[in-house]
């Protein structure tokens, strides 16, 4: 049970959202322009994997399992954020989006870290200043998101639940903007 | 310099918010929510000295600075917060604050480990379950600006330098809303 009153049944950040939309509001619009708003450079299930990375290093079940469920859904690959969280250097994924995920990774532990050799490194794989300020706001994004939901000791569903498929589905979809 | 570009002489996190107005709206409009909005039970300085207390806790200049000269400034008391951030225990304020920033303190390093016991406290010393939720996501949400802020490497200036005293003013007359 959380420790504030929330509306039964309801999972992880849905529900403090709920029982508190006036701060809901600005939070769903800034997951939409960060995981949701269309790039040309960083694609949706990119940036739904730095989130769900920053979120399983927070250790926050809730949204590491409902974030990676959206880029699973986005990629069409049951099972890869999973395989992801692992070890992110030997992943399928192209070296620019490890490059953003090890810059995400420092965000999370000691922001200061992040050195111009980080963001060199990854400029040269491709990504933009707009890919770097992204990665850096959706790491620092998820560790209030994370905070939000277990310094609530909200509940969630148990990892690899189905809920979270059918979430991931929701949100790839149809965004975050009245998610909740 | 900030690892990417973002308008010249702008401190902290004026310059990425500058640069990138999009994420800035909904991030000023959940800090004026937060922090600026009335509330009969917990005062602006009580939430500005939360917020100034996770940044310190953060290790980040710019925002334990700025937002602690806001607290000072509503409190008409200067160097009130800087004395704070040493020993909340000791400090000059009442016991259901002392309550709220030990949970704030909670949130900023592990989320889980807030207590039903912690938030019993608190509402024995007259925090409302609203003031819970406000001071759970005040920490969480400056742990996300002090990331933002250095994990893109911004400048900040020197601790005590006048222009937070000046910033202090403006946030507290002002509030968040078109404040950059």
């Amino acid at each position: 049970m959380a420790h504030i009153k929330v509306p039964a049944g309801l999972p992880g950040i849905i529900g403090p959202m709920s029982a508190y939309p006036e701060t809901a509001k600005p939070m769903n619009e800034l997951a939409q322009n960060l995981l949701s708003r269309e790039s040309s450079t960083l694609s949706k299930a990119d940036r739904e994997t730095i989130a769900s990375y920053v979120s399983f290093l927070n250790d926050c079940q809730f949204c590491s399992e409902s974030h990676g469920a959206v880029a699973d859904y986005h990629l069409k690959q049951t099972g890869f954020s999973r395989q992801l969280w692992k070890d992110i250097e030997s992943a399928p994924i192209h070296e620019r989006l490890k490059s953003l995920l090890r810059i995400a990774a420092k965000v999370q532990k000691a922001a200061r870290s992040v050195t111009a050799q980080d963001v060199e490194a990854a400029i040269r794989l491709g990504a933009t200043e707009h890919d770097i300020h992204d990665t850096v706001l959706i790491a620092a994004a998820f560790c209030m998101f994370n905070r939000y939901v277990d310094g609530l000791g909200t509940f969630a569903p148990p990892r690899g639940d189905s809920s979270y498929v059918q979430m991931g589905q929701m949100l790839a979809e149809n965004g975050y903007i009245g998610a909740i």
